[in-house]
């Protein structure tokens, strides 16, 4: 009989110092006994890469990413072998590999290399000879044995590539919550776990600000059709799945709330309304590495218009700088910015289907006197720029008026 | 022209933080200008290893030793690549290996892999593209990918096995002493820095005490005659060659002093004088593992004897309790033992051919009111085990007599 192969993910906080690591080993045995083979992937503890990179930054502020990557990549190397030492203090057959080891072949972008196959056989040998596979997160090899690193959410990506390649049923993503929530429960304490969400929406949420999760595993994830399971480490609670589609999900139309509030707002008065003008202005915005979100612009009555738009709050000095540079060039008005804004956004797969979401949110937001400043929409969310003072209550008012503490 | 490679080891201590790696950055750099191919071989950094093996056993009192090799290996994979980074910043190129990338193939004896052979192609090619190679000390993969550490002395071994497949003219060894002395400068003030010693010697000086070097990398330094260049991390000051032979030293017999507190005697009285007994006594003590050193049995004048060896004082209560075993099988006398002594060893290649030195050392000793308890002698040393208490008197003396402080 074939056995059941599962891949669990177990993050930093998850193997933060020894006891944790333990704790994590004996979770894993658990599932051994059950006759599954595992694959374990599993990120620097706590505070290595912390560590690590001030160590490369007191040398130099810009360290040659080669060189970070061959430091960098030990973080992981470190706590796959602890973690293998654990399982194995328990009585149960494991071992550890480096993502060269298990052929984790990447292109040759340093610290954001791209996976590019997993060559699965040394994993499969280890499987038939009964032991629990433990990997390195975050890293792999490239054809020139050159060691890389995959950056941000790296460890995430490992997972759901090799659930990939070994073709697994669930990958499992352990982490310091309990899953996947309507919304944050430290605004909103009656904020309630999803059973289920899909890559659409997880990804969406991501996008707007939830941050449970990285979005580069969960295109992944969803491009291969591998269910993700997000759950707590330090419970036996399930968590939620992330999964390509929910039949049941259908009849209801919104199933989070995201609330961001790391954007600033800049709006810009009196542009000439000609055309190319405001591709003059966001070329030279994004010449200057900023990534604009939300963009603005009303139909205009005259020859000028205003354009708002926002960015992250720690790129608005860089575009304020940049429109000034512009500001030389073209003619255009009043430069204004506002660092007291938030992103309140309702998602849901199922607003394709529902008429009506867009209007009972800004009824909502308007019965609770919250003036909306702008408004953005996707296919499967609704996103209003609101002040920040009334964001938590916004949360509040929309959780209860979309009936999310009663979802499941 | 082909230029002149050499090969330059760095040691734990003079890598212990980033102020420290930042002038062996500088002092590589150095060695670049002058147009020469520089490899580097660097140990983990300070306390690394320490923190490392603390964190292991925590889990496991004796953790797997392929898992150690995973854990240990990241040291020196650390500080090659810090090392690396300083070096770029001074705007010289390098590049860092481990020893996998680096092709060092070893045995499959983990946490005491010996070397096969190194495949050096890839540092040739780095030389070729005019970048100084920095590699992590220590470490090895076998031919099944699996990382290898090398055992105590291993980034010594790694310099030197480097130096002899890039076919350098010299290994330098950075240390935080100057050279090898003709005895310890702490036991001595007038010890003087020896230009020239031979590996035998140094061997010799080695196995008698001498705590400068491991003798692992010594011996393949001498198969291979690759002269070894001993000196100090922390000045340009040149320190002590360790070459093959030297024409100069024969003139000289004595060339350094050792003294050895760490062993303990143990005499057996009233041993049964019949063949086979002594061999039955050290087969038993080799069996529980104690490495016995210097063994004295007189000539006895009735049916026993006495037999008198020293042991490492770690290993004095396994070595008591074997022998009261033992006792029980054979019959045998009183069994004493004494942790106060210390050997105290002459050393050098030309007491082969000058007559007079044992009884000269002998002579001093008692002149000076030291009791000899034990005498071995090998073709270059002459150890005798005295009372601790008078050992760095001893030493004094013999400095003196045998004119150490006016070698060179």
């Amino acid at each position: 009989m074939k056995k059941k192969i599962i891949v669990q993910k177990f993050g930093g906080s998850s193997v933060a110092n020894i006891d944790r690591i333990k704790e994590v080993a004996k979770r894993i045995a658990s599932y051994k006994r059950h006759r599954q083979d595992v694959a374990v992937v599993v990120s620097a503890l706590g505070d290595t890469t912390d560590k690590l990179e001030e160590l490369a930054f007191s040398i130099d502020a810009h360290p040659p990413e080669r060189e970070m990557d061959m430091l960098m990549s030990t973080g992981e190397q470190i706590s796959c072998a602890l973690l293998a030492m654990a399982v194995k203090k328990l009585g149960f057959d494991a071992v550890s590999f480096t993502g060269a080891q298990v052929g984790i072949r990447t292109d040759k972008a340093h610290t954001r290399a791209r996976i590019i196959k997993i060559d699965a056989h040394r994993i499969k040998k280890a499987f038939a000879e009964d032991k629990i596979v433990i990997v390195a997160g975050f890293q792999g090899v490239t054809s020139d044995a050159e060691i890389t690193t995959l950056g941000r959410g790296g460890s995430d990506l490992t997972a759901v590539a090799l659930a990939k390649a070994l073709g697994a049923k669930v990958c499992e993503i352990y982490t310091d919550v309990k899953g996947i929530y309507t919304t944050d429960p430290r605004i909103e304490k009656k904020a309630k776990k999803l059973t289920k969400i899909t890559f659409e929406e997880m990804l969406e949420m991501a996008a707007l600000g939830a941050q449970v999760m990285q979005t580069r595993s969960i295109e992944v994830a969803k491009k291969y059709n591998i269910p993700m399971h997000v759950r707590s480490s330090f419970s036996k609670e399930e968590g939620t799945m992330i999964v390509q589609k929910n039949e049941k999900m259908e009849s209801v139309s919104v199933r989070g709330i995201t609330c961001n509030k790391s954007e600033a707002k800049i709006t810009i008065c009196n542009v000439p309304d000609r055309p190319g003008i405001a591709a003059r202005i966001f070329t030279e915005i994004s010449k200057a590495e900023v990534s604009v979100d939300t963009i603005v612009q009303n139909v205009s009555h005259t020859r000028q218009t205003d354009i708002s738009f926002t960015v992250p709050k720690t790129e608005l000095t860089k575009t304020l700088k940049t429109i000034r540079n512009l500001s030389e060039k073209i003619k255009i008005g009043d430069v204004s910015s506002d660092k007291d804004i938030a992103r309140v956004s309702i998602v849901g797969s199922g607003m394709r289907s529902h008429r009506g979401v867009a209007a009972k949110m800004f009824q909502t937001l308007a019965d609770n006197k919250i003036n909306i400043e702008m408004i953005t929409t996707s296919e499967i969310s609704i996103s209003c720029i609101i002040n920040r003072k009334s964001s938590d209550k916004a949360v509040k008012v929309l959780h209860k008026k979309f009936n999310l503490e009663r979802i499941n």
